[in-house]
């Protein structure tokens, strides 16, 4: 993945996003002569996998004047731990105090999605994991989602926003719609093979009106060895997909010599259950995991100022002056 | 609150968002020639208060066929059991597949939102709840966080953005970076009351360098019958508001005659510690929550067809054929 | 049910199946020349629904002298508390006191057997179950462990000796060997109407080789009006049985005119089980219960001397004479 | 403990015990002429000590036909893993299928049986285990409990029937009934000693009238060194036979000079207390365990056809093909 | 149960149980000649039976002026709630600030004790309760600790110096020690009745040597109407008094004639085994309970200075003023 | 701390504070004339710290005979395991049977307050702890109290009784209520050194009023170098004293230079609190304990007859004669 500028949204520059007492503050200070230099920190209110800092640094830089500013941060991706600090501002107050807002929750939520995404991949011991999560998030933020979740080392991501991001190929097999609609697995993934171009892979779904071990059978039989793989999404009120179930229709289709045929495994996917396929043993080839990561809950970030003019301050209840943190690089 | 046309952005509008399943799919019954008017029902995952529906109209109101399209749905800001059918669409699929991962999206994470700021405005049993979280999403959502927020009942929010849709006037006090860089509580609520316009509420933020008791008394001894209320937010180092902490200082402000001084409390507050202040009748005017309402976690809604021309039809696991819900009106 | 006498094993009746303790017992006795008239009570150690006793008269009648004898009980299937008195026994201690062993055996496993049976019928609220535990004990208990589910109020049972016992039909449906050698399930159930009486039900099971809801579609179409029944039977590799298939089987062969065919329920099934169903109001028909009654465990019955030639008496730890239970009727 | 050939009764050879729907597959396919050579695999449902496979042979090597079959198991008590394949059968279906039912039942439980008293063994750490249950199950399967107790490596058992099976000399001491009768407990041990051949250990059971300490010391005063034992067998409204108790009776014994007098504890013995009188070092010679092993869960096994005439095959949710399993023996 | 002055014992009137930092701040407050009149209130940390105020108000009558003092407190005995004030002082600080130590401890002590007692009197529903435990304190309190027993509606005590504040007749029956002094039960029984005057009841301690049902019946015999009551106090190691063993020795001695025998039940009784019995309806005639009450965790109570010369005033964290409590009568 | 002897209250000197039954049991066997010389063993009931073996002592060297007295004991402050004997006294019965009550209630007070003690120096791993517990115990008993805890291993204690008793300097720092009367804790604090001996440590209380931060700042710049430290005592209805906070106040001493100045904490410190500032790594100097020492639970000592005139005995439940304990020492 390169890293690359963000862009950011119009409504975030002009500040409509910030919490309305940063903008009051604005005033008073203005009107008052009031804008020292001041340094602020960004702590992190829970460990994790740290994400957004791109993101940020694209907004620091067209906000923070060339001189008199400095940023240091932590790298994007890297571990963070509760308390730790992973983002430092020196620049006069007035240049960003009101990015405040945008900053903590650019940072929050991005380091939430990375988290989940890290927590699977862990899970999974080796096991590649794809993120699939953009139908369960407002589509504002499906981007950065995917995005975030790359960083915590998923392969792969479903939305062609977030593969922009991401520069990697977006994932993807077919939707039960199509096959509802063509009415059977067999003709869905012929006309599949049909119109695709060669270079995407053929992953058949094989739960829409069949058992999955005939219906995966079947595929394979019709698509044979340009068949890359069958993905079992069977639904809770089926039982969800069960470890057994993957050794058995992995068993199925060896026995039957189609043994280049992957198995993805979606729906309901979490680091407990993933956890559960790996202790059995189950022959998983690829995770895909939706919820789990694109409902993972922000992870919350303080800013505190904790220098003005160089004279160490803090409010009541922090420590005052400036953190030791030798994981800090400059950034700008 | 009055419902308006939100604006749904290009990314959205060109498909950019979508699962990149749904763009192949659209290719392949192209060139199939299959495009049947089909029923999609869209499903809760879980309880909650209903939000988003205003959203997808305009984003439906946009990309369906005038004639021959049908959209049924329950109404913004209603109770939704788990299991309920809360949107009904009946449209050529052509004209509107592509939009299931956002319209999935807008549901899940409009009703998380909205879900949480209901359960806090429950527990506070007529106390007024603010909704104040914009600092812990990203900013691509701060509007619509705040705009689910006020469906779930909070009677105003932070966020500038928010207040555009929601048409409120935006709420909040002062950020202690300003009374740092002002460097005393008297001198910034005197600063704040000469540059704010009079219909702005003086509310003091009373924790930034001194005990609050001490703090609450010097404002009100300084503003008088101008103070509207003062803001505890302890920091959790110092213990968080208790509420032994909100009577007391209501018991000083009282024997001081400062009865008409409102006692704002934020800083981590949810549900669980809402029913502990309500449980102690603790004398607080009003309740602002952050972190769990913006961290809510969306409810996932689900896609299913299942008319295809008027026939019956469903994938395993779904029941065929149109649900019956008497609640949904037809919106389109 | 009509209450029959059981035969009763030569091994018994011997007194092979005695604690050997008993037989020295016997032996030192008469040669002491002491065999005073004792009242022995048989005394329940957990609660539950009482069963064995038409089998322990049965023995009693065949072993007590015809004189000088007085047996007072319970009623087969009655309830009975922990710690009362279920079974009086009042004659020479010679006649009867070898059989101390075989009267408690047979009262504790007949009366765990049927308060299982009766837990899960309690459970069912209506719904018929039926004893399907057959091959989870020791052949030479089938037939009483069958005749106590019955007693606790199941409606039918599995076991050709069970049947003989109860005076019911043997319940079942066809084994799953039968459709693997047949090779498919509607040339099974063509088969089985082919050569089974009439009067046999014709229920199919539906998950050997398919989706049960498109297999029941297919067994329906085939047999139409003479089909009474399908059985769901998934097996846990495959999430086993859940309320939301029943609601989806109904549904589709409601949908398609075959609301005459019965759906029973089998594999796992357990109070705790058949309440889920029940509160999800799934549409079953019958429960086949199997390992949940037939692993059910004894109940224990202690066996004390209360009267010796007419005085009170009882070891340490027991109170000395008859106990008060007026539920007791005389047998013998 | 020399294995010997179990008789089979005839019930169960006629299949008199089996499912019903096993003796209508029997018409059916007799009737259709379907008779393949089947490869038929029994798997254990949970861990445990495998037993009743001796018993399981009798059967099997009276009804398969001497050519054509191929029977494989693992030994009787060795120990078996939860989905471990324990017996194959290869042979025309028509010569067994019907005894399916009765050989899941005879390994379900006597494995369960087999285990418990496994169990018992293991936490004793050496000290002999008793099996003492007779009371608790019905009186036709008491020989094969106790059994399998032995073979679970019990060193000893209660019962006449279980002794002939195992070869063993039957234990025990003397029932509560013939101290009441005889009126005394030291003179019920001077009976007992008088009319016992020399061979029978002379074992007390000193809790019937008076505190076990004192009466126990009174009937090593009357036998002395003819004394082997004393059983401690408190009721539970005595609280039970506890640790200190053993510690102090020893005491007493051995400040005497009887040390030679071994102590025999009973009464509601399981693993768990059999820990705590082990963890407390209390100087138990023998423990007699009822209940905790008669009324052991039957462990179920599932049968499953896994070949038709050499050609792999299985149900849906099972591995088609016969079990990889190197613990197999071909035992006829 | 009259009222009567404690003596104060002269280490506590001279200062020296006081906290040293009290002393500390009288010699300050003298050399700075400061000494206003205040307002000190003592508050409940936790809800109870009061007591401790009959001891403090002796110490208050002996230290404070006659003139200028006010004292309120709450009712010796009543129900107190958490945070609830119990006694309030008025006088000039000098008087009584060095004995705040003393007054906190008196109140904390005093009210853990009878709240402890008062448990087991309501847990007794109606059955008579006695304090027993003067051996599991520090011989310094016993009396207090009794004292305050019977303030929690115990209706004796055992130690004489506890009767002698009580003015009730010490309860208790016999030692096991005189009993292994002179042999046997019975002969103690037939000593203490020998030698005690008529009006001190003949309960007899029936464990000593014998099980208690046997030696119950052989005191019974040997005292006949003479006899009041027998105690039961099974040792732990022989697995405690039990309800069941209550109702077996009634039984026995009601079967014999002597209903008029009450049944003591002693040995590690408190409120959650008071509860067994009762449930059981074990025929138990009196409690005593020994660790439960004298190990009772002291109640803390907090003392804060209210008003200094008629002007409200308080430590941060407390409400400045006079708190509203019109259960306070004034004592002084 | 030196041994010493300790003065023994009157009233247990004449037996006073002893069980009533005990004074009935001289009195029977004195008319009897019954008076061996008997072995008595002390057991503790639980696990701990011994202590109260001193106090002991003196009694016993007033009571027993010079001649045919034998007494051994375990050191005062050795660890103490449940059931093991730490006491022993051969003398005849009537010259201490009366003190029975007396020793047990001195050791179980005594050792649970020195355990308790413990836990909390073993739970501050090197940070010395004060008992500072006085106001939550009867005065009676506040010297035992706190020398108890000294024995547990506590640096120091706040009652001038105790120190008495530990030959140990009293502990304290000011009350809440000196800096109430004098209004201000700058004016407390330099009153404080102008009234108390130089080698009175400067200890000033920082929560009366101010914020503790604010306040530490205050009095550090008010007694400078000649301040000792500053106790943190937030109560409760402000969060109490947290980790954070200490390392707050000691970051902002340090910034301005003044390293010297500790930090004590006290207010609801146990040792989980403790286990949290340890783990958090907070920059405590000293803990100063209250409530959880001088409330903790007594540990019971059990008191046996084992010998009477060298022939072993036992009430039943325990085992005659004496036990083994070479921890015992002589002491008399």
């Amino acid at each position: 993945m390169t890293t690359r500028d963000f862009e950011i949204p119009r409504s975030v520059l002009v500040g409509d996003t910030a919490d309305n007492e940063l903008v009051r503050a604005q005033t008073i200070l203005r009107n008052e002569g009031v804008n020292p230099s001041v340094v602020m920190e960004f702590t992190a209110g829970a460990g994790g996998t740290f994400c957004g800092i791109e993101e940020t640094r694209s907004l620091l830089s067209r906000i923070l004047p060339e001189t008199g500013r400095e940023v240091w941060a932590m790298t994007e991706g890297s571990d963070i731990a509760v308390g730790e600090v992973a983002l430092r501002i020196r620049a006069p107050y007035a240049s960003f105090g009101l990015y405040e807002t945008a900053i903590c929750g650019t940072l929050a939520s991005s380091t939430g999605w990375a988290t989940a995404a890290r927590e699977c991949v862990d899970a999974a011991q080796g096991i590649p994991v794809i993120s699939y999560g953009a139908r369960h998030v407002h589509p504002a933020v499906v981007g950065v989602m995917d995005y975030s979740a790359v960083v915590g080392k998923c392969v792969a991501n479903s939305s062609l926003i977030g593969s922009r991001l991401t520069g990697l190929t977006p994932s993807g097999t077919m939707p039960h719609a199509l096959v509802l609609m063509i009415g059977d697995t067999v003709r869905t993934v012929l006309a599949f093979d049909r119109h695709m171009p060669p270079e995407v892979p053929r992953v058949a779904l094989v739960d829409t009106f069949k058992d999955e071990a005939e219906d995966a059978m079947a595929v394979a039989k019709a698509l044979r060895e340009r068949l890359r793989g069958i993905r079992l999404d069977t639904p809770a009120e089926r039982g969800g997909v069960t470890p057994a179930l993957v050794h058995e229709v992995r068993a199925r289709l060896d026995q039957a010599g189609y043994n280049h045929v992957d198995i993805y495994v979606s729906g309901g996917v979490d680091p407990s259950r993933i956890e559960q396929f790996v202790e059995n043993e189950a022959p998983v080839s690829v995770f895909a995991v939706g919820y789990y990561i694109s409902s993972a809950q922000p992870i919350a970030f303080t800013a505190d100022i904790k220098e003005i003019e160089g004279r160490p301050i803090a409010k009541r209840g922090r420590i005052p002056g400036i953190s030791n943190n030798p994981r800090l690089a400059r950034i700008l």
